[in-house]
């Protein structure tokens, strides 16, 4: 399957090499989620699981901001009117998002500028590496809408990246994270300034390509799949796991590389 | 079901707004644990699950220290003439202290002066939000009377707030945790100079009383269960969570305080 | 059973006091693994399970590096030629390494000079506590040889140490943590000079070995068993294993020790 080609009607797609960029496409208003947008990148990530020709995705800020996540008028207005069947569809929608972006076998790197609250926290969270510039202000702000902190996998993957405490302040407070903050903390990798942000994120994601992208997509599995396995079931798991990449063409082309004293060119099969 | 007139025996207990605060009682002794006052703050939590009329905890320090943990003299010597029997009992209700603060469905903030050791790290550590002065000397110190790390959900726990690299150095070692490393690893949120630290705290306490309490019970019921989840079935208890917030009266406060450009007034339901 | 007099074959040993020191035999390589090191490793691990006379492990560094994993030619060379039975043999002997590790009851202490990568940097991180020098150079490089991160449990241990975040990068793009890096974030409890490192990483084993060595085995277990329980099920394990530490004569010589005014003197039993 290939989607180099996707023309998304709610979410801005383009090709850098194998690298997918999205962008959220609405940078007037700080690119607020919608019911459509919600729908649309879930499916996308679904059939990114399938896509051969796109390798790495780079989750990208549009106009200075990264997501300020669900609106306001267009979602919260019409949840208030909705019933339990209502509701859990929508919450369920939202969190197969995530589950989606957990599941697509390709890593996810998020370059977030600017306003980044809520839903838009949210991908940032999901995603496998994040990069920021120091203007990033990252809100898991829930609780100001009158919710709970956990959306989205929140109250599961934030402590996972920062620990409890420093989860269980943002999402009760819902104050804002700084930059240097979620750098410190370890939910951001590193900090570049704005005009180079996209750049370094789709530098870092080409560079994953140039590697055993099949094995990536196994380190994405197995970093997602063991949290909830005993330490005895994580190493079986992964002596698995590493026995089947030992059988690709990678495993034997790095090796033949290296005797060669030449760098190795993987294929990602 | 109202607590704000209780009047326990073995610890003190005042109401500040609907905030509850809590403080060990012999601050001449640095405010040990005794089989009474644990006994009657693990009664304590549990009822705090059911009242109406509190909101948040703080459990505060008391004439410059936060706790010595358990007494030698009142707790240690009895418990070595105990059998298995008795001894389980002894163990069980102290953990039942941890897990009655895990489930009692407020925010507890704890705010740590001076000496935090033993039992009394550990209610720290089982609080949702730490707070501690730069004086705070904060220790595990269970393996100096003999003892395993694995008190009180500690060999759980901590390494949730810290990582498992600096927890097994803590356990092992029964060392003291510096307030600045305490911070630096995300035990403690906030440092505050001593004449600052119960004020804030509980300043911290109040904005969280006007905030959807309702759903900050069901954060911290998520924060708590989430860890031994697999990602998959936290992201459906997730939706299910919010979609049960979705239905409260403050979710449709937010929404229409908004409309109308105005701060919401949370009422908890 | 007694290990002071080991003669390993395949890595050196060397008794201080109760501290077994193991390093790699082969600093001119800068210590790379072999089949024959990482089994009989294995069967050590294993056994000190059950050794009287070890109370401590700290694993060196040998001529001022630690080890540089798993050696091309000799361990990668005859894996390219394996089945899928041949290769998960292997994969299941190099995790069986990292549960012996985790499951012999005594701390393992790493001290990591210079190189430490792949299968070297496996076992700095299933060891319990961690020193380096300024010039560690630490790296899961396993994406470097066309391998995905999980292998020998890192997808699963290095999250817990460092966060998700962290270890997602380290295990995509295969990069070396400087160890300032690994000091910030948790990786490495401490950083010593090279002329340091070893006699600091030993004064700390043998501080452990003076303590209750008994019990230092439970914190072991319970650390390693309870990230994949429940917080209600890790507070009955602990309630469980803190009551049969109680029935040791240790936690007795601590009380009588704290009533005379004496250091203990523990005896590990």
């Amino acid at each position: 399957m290939n989607m180099a080609s996707l023309t998304p009607k709610h979410f801005l797609w383009r090709m850098q090499g194998e690298v997918a960029v999205i962008q959220l496409a609405r940078p007037e208003r700080k690119n607020p989620l919608t019911f459509d947008s919600y729908a649309e990148l879930r499916d996308t990530f679904r059939d990114l699981a399938y896509a051969d020709d796109v390798k790495a995705v780079v989750f990208a800020a549009n106009g200075g901001n990264f997501s300020s996540g669900g609106d306001v008028h267009d979602i919260i207005g019409p949840l208030v009117e909705r019933d339990m069947k209502g509701l859990l569809a929508f919450t369920r929608m939202t969190g197969d998002l995530v589950k989606a972006m957990l599941n697509c076998r390709k890593p996810v790197i998020a370059a977030v500028d600017g306003v980044c609250v809520g839903a838009g926290a949210i991908i940032a969270m999901a995603s496998d590496i994040r990069f920021a510039t120091p203007e990033a202000k990252t809100a898991f702000l829930f609780t100001r809408v009158g919710l709970a902190g956990c959306d989205m996998g929140a109250c599961a993957i934030l402590p996972r990246i920062i620990g409890q405490g420093r989860a269980a302040d943002l999402l009760y407070s819902g104050r804002s994270m700084s930059a240097e903050e979620g750098h410190a903390w370890g939910f951001y990798n590193r900090l570049f300034e704005a005009d180079k942000l996209e750049t370094e994120a789709i530098a870092y994601a080409q560079r994953l390509c140039e590697g055993p992208t099949f094995a990536h997509g196994i380190t994405k599995t197995q970093l997602n799949q063991e949290w909830s396995m005993s330490l005895e079931q994580a190493l079986e798991a992964e002596a698995q796991a590493q026995a089947i990449c030992m059988q690709t063409k990678d495993f034997e082309r790095a090796y033949r590389a290296f005797v060669a004293k030449q760098k190795p060119e993987f294929g990602g099969d």
